[in-house]
């Protein structure tokens, strides 16, 4: 059987290639389509990418399963033994208009426990990993405990459209929320803003629907920094259906938690 | 007199000099006040630079006037002659929490006149700039003219606070906009935000203040790629008093003055 850290020496080399291919294609002309809506995007990028972390990982570790954005790989209903979770451009929208802000999310789950998550964005060739009970790390720097925080001193990253009137929640609860707090941003990478968490940059991070992909490998960057990671209601994230999504510095976790969506 | 040319360079070796001493205080400490609110933020590091370019430029161009965000120029109650408008560091909530996303802003006016802008983000080297006539940089790469684009293709720099209750503006004006466009991003420094929008990864930003400093670079960035910058109701920018601020693609501008603004 695979050691992890076999598998991790493995993806960083597979992330490092996919992410030259990527930096490549900035001067030949996208293909872009559209998927669910009109602003759900996919590049032949996000499909070439993907193929490529497939063929490898099915020639590497033919026993291991792959769950990807783009359906090449596997049919997942669970998490049994050895499965690779990818999103091989997070952040499409941006890839496309601005050629930065996207990152490469991998991640490897056994049994359903997170062992290895990397997020790497491309452009800055800022490599964001962790390997389950070892740490947290950017490029070779070993990323520091995440400290406690008050929600009147929170840089929160949540996007406009969750405080006005949606599907999905009621935008009162946020809006509270988004007056209370030193700051909001929005940078239109789940897997970005999640490295951003790790590395203390941003406090917390709320969004209300993300697929397996799009945390997978965060998540457990966030956990390796002693960051707390749920759905909005403070439940496990479902790793094989997605969820809503809400990580944040110890302390802020629960206080967000308690003060604004439990309240309500 | 000095002519642009000469202006321009010293202001390049400037910036580029400002930006290596910003960096290398990311290795101490940095002393942090709060300004008019808990949130207005400003650190040792953005007097300090503020004084770096009032010294330079009293030095060398004895004649001009400067106008700084931290008060160590002038008092500038008109853009008479050849005036310096300085942010030394544009996003220092950024700059404190994330060590980049933060932007060094100096523009040249004569009288009243943009003729130079000039936005360097420290962190990934890249410098913005500008002069009147000639068209717009990102380092040695002239940027393209931006096209035209339709607002449900649009990416809007929009922060979450002006779709909530506030003092401001009417939440439910901005709220229709959000909610038309593809997606909606925020970066907590407006100067970056602007030269997002002259390199065409923006497609509008929009807030409901700024002071001169934060935009008298930006503006001139933007049109010189053929971008509109007004304030949100479509008059021009207040470079003495501060204003709100529009700027946004071709077409686009337009768009959103008839559709949301003028149409409530």
């Amino acid at each position: 059987m695979a050691s992890i850290k076999e598998m991790d020496n493995y993806a960083k080399h597979w992330v490092k290639e996919a992410g030259e291919k990527i930096r490549a294609s900035f001067e030949t002309k996208l293909n872009i389509e559209t998927k669910t809506n009109p602003n759900d995007l996919v590049t032949n990028m996000d499909k070439d990418t993907e193929k490529y972390f497939v063929n490898k990982i099915k020639k590497t570790f033919p026993e291991h399963r792959i769950f990807g954005e783009e359906g090449m790989g596997n049919n997942i209903q669970d998490l049994k033994g050895t499965v690779w979770i990818i999103d091989p451009i997070d952040g499409t929208m941006n890839f496309i208009h601005q050629q930065r802000n996207f990152a490469i999310s991998v991640a490897v789950y056994e049994d359903g426990i997170g062992k290895i998550g990397m997020v790497y964005d491309v452009v800055h060739d800022e490599l964001y990993h962790a390997i389950k009970g070892e740490g947290a790390y950017l490029n070779e720097t070993k990323l520091s405990l995440l400290p406690n925080v008050n929600v009147d001193k929170a840089i929160v990253s949540i996007n406009a459209s969750w405080v006005i009137k949606n599907k999905t929640i009621n935008p009162e609860i946020l809006a509270a929320l988004v007056n209370d707090v030193r700051g909001t941003r929005s940078y239109g990478s789940a897997t970005l803003e999640m490295a951003y968490i790790a590395t203390g940059r941003l406090d917390a991070y709320i969004t209300m629907r993300l697929a397996p992909w799009d945390f997978a490998a965060g998540a457990i960057l966030i956990e390796e920094t002693g960051g707390k990671v749920t759905d909005l209601f403070g439940e496990p994230l479902d790793l094989v259906n997605g969820s809503s999504f809400f990580a944040a510095k110890p302390g802020l976790h629960e206080a967000v938690l308690e003060k604004y969506i439990f309240s309500k």
